[in-house]
């Protein structure tokens, strides 16, 4: 089967760097189908990498998963090649960019330090490992090499953590934080589409409180579920619990940024 | 002959929606070549959805143009196929988002209700209806599927009726409005190129009203027709007449916004 | 070998004109594979077009790239394909933006005219050459034609010159200039890896003046060869010597602006 690659990165558009990227990939492994997710990431926002790559994990969890927010490029940190419990397969490097995605995806289950002799790069570039190793790596997966053959096996347990974990239990409630804001205002939560549905969602009212705001919150399948201008929270189309105003910006109206804590729970 | 599908949305390039629409055409089609047009509209903005898809109507004829701005998506508004008189076919909500490309294409000759079920889709996800029924159905229809085969013809007239409508018509004048400000500041009107050369362009002095402001204009064939830093009325690569300034911005020098009204005329 | 085309432009991503440029590009050399560097340039910005496109030609110097920046579209300006020593073909107008990416190549070996009518365009689109003219010119090259049986030749010293030259040597110094600043804040200058290589780099220490600022700078491989916040020169990934902050903002740091003077020489 053709393998679909999902790039994501904190290059801009401005810049050659996306295109070279398209073109080495396509040299290497010209079956492989690559799609571009997300490339306007804030620079160094791991964050928002992570939130976009762990999108594209729920939706296309057997595609290959190329994540560049890269601000320690050429220097210690190791370049990742991740296989999860699942199956999917995410290539970037050591900053914890990669660890809310494999944790939708069922959690690390075997991990590797890319090796750029065997990606054919005897010297890659400092400035530029996406050209050199991760894109090559990303090609050489979807061209059908175990990752095995291009990295060395690595104690999952020694990767650096991830900039937000996903939502666990404390008492009655989910203990939770907010993620990212969509383009659309809304407020996307660490709560799992698995955890929303452990709720009752939807159909159920939520009790939420969003940094110093607390909610009662009616919960549906889709933004106009409620009212114009009216609060609902749905499982979006990244698979988290999300905090929207119909046909407006939740984020505009309640002003909480990502990393705001959020806790859940069912009203009875 | 392969098929060209024209991809327009609000997702903007910040999520994975875009390339999540990508990977499932190329699956449902692999043969089919998916272009994007625009993708940062900004988000619910059914105006300048429409404006873009008519442009690419105009340009691409042939192809089949996707369209999605959606506020309501998962509601209660339809899904549609429209094919034009022309032959041009269209995938998108049923807000007007693609009925200025429609009226620019000869008009709607028959529409579709787009049928979840006949594309694969038993429970379509609710916040994402572009990825489970209208890039499935703008891929079916480049595979050679007929519109019937994934929707249920409704009337025309029923339609949602769009955000703007061509030029008309009044006594001398053809009475018309600003449809949106380009990436230049270059004002594009709702004069269609057969309009404006029924006006006697290129070549012919017009009168043009656009909000407060009257202007004695020139027309050329581009915007270079005129010393830099004056007015000049063309038909842009769009298919409107344009009142654009050479190497300057329209949009800076009058004020006007998308909505304006727009009288213009042939000056003796 | 499938022939790779590097696309920049000045046309945005909120217009149509990059897809309908693929699409043209497709039908008419489907084994053409086109790669987007950048569309976001501001309007008209040649200067930074031709700061993308040298990035372009140092990355993919086989590659044919397709460079459309163009105030001047359908005016007097020439349409042109450069053919450099090294043997990258360049395609776009006659304004200077093509030329340091073929100085970064060797120089213009040579030069032709595009001639619409043997691109199959007897009637270009005054407003839209790319379409006409550019794309089609760029793949008919992917697929084999020599420029000589799309344009007449012209001589290369007639071209209009660039926007920014190579840096030049003044005594113990290399006089240079801000090229561009990238999308993390660093300065681009115009020194180039050659010249770079021969003042010492990497290992070296640098006198750098960069407008009325004076610095001594260390230099790297990479921007985290220096502590996080220190300032460093480095040869980047578009060739060009860069004066970077690691994970900040040289551009923040020091407020220059492309086109400042600098000089550059070793610390003995």
């Amino acid at each position: 089967m053709q393998q679909t690659i999902c790039f994501i990165s904190d290059f801009g558009l401005d810049d050659a760097w996306v295109g070279i990227c398209h073109a080495i990939m396509h040299r290497e492994c010209p079956q492989a189908w690559v799609v571009d997710l997300a490339h306007q990431i804030e620079p160094f926002d791991i964050r928002k990498g992570a939130a976009v790559a762990a999108a594209g994990v729920y939706q296309l969890p057997d595609a290959i998963h190329l994540v560049v927010v890269d601000p320690g490029v050429g220097g210690e940190r190791r370049d990742l090649c991740l296989v999860t419990v699942s199956g999917a397969r995410l290539v970037g490097p050591d900053n914890g960019v990669l660890l809310p995605a494999a944790e939708r995806a069922g959690g690390v289950e075997s991990a590797y330090a890319l090796d750029s002799a065997r990606l054919g790069s005897d010297a890659p570039l400092a400035t530029f490992h996406a050209r050199d190793i991760f894109a090559p790596a990303a090609a050489a997966l979807a061209c059908g090499r175990d990752p095995g053959e291009i990295g060395t096996p690595i104690d999952p347990s020694a990767l650096v953590s991830g900039p937000f974990a996903l939502a666990h239990r404390e008492g009655e409630s989910l203990a939770a934080e907010v993620i990212e804001i969509d383009r659309f205002g809304s407020l996307r939560t660490s709560v799992t589409a698995e955890q929303a549905a452990g709720l009752g969602l939807p159909g159920v009212t939520l009790e939420m409180v969003v940094g110093h705001i607390k909610l009662s919150v009616p919960t549906g399948r889709t933004f106009s579920d409620v009212p114009k201008g009216e609060i609902v929270a749905v499982v979006d189309s990244s698979g988290w619990l999300t905090l929207a105003e119909n046909a407006g910006s939740a984020y505009e109206r309640f002003g909480v940024e990502p990393g705001a804590h959020v806790r859940v729970r069912a009203l009875a």
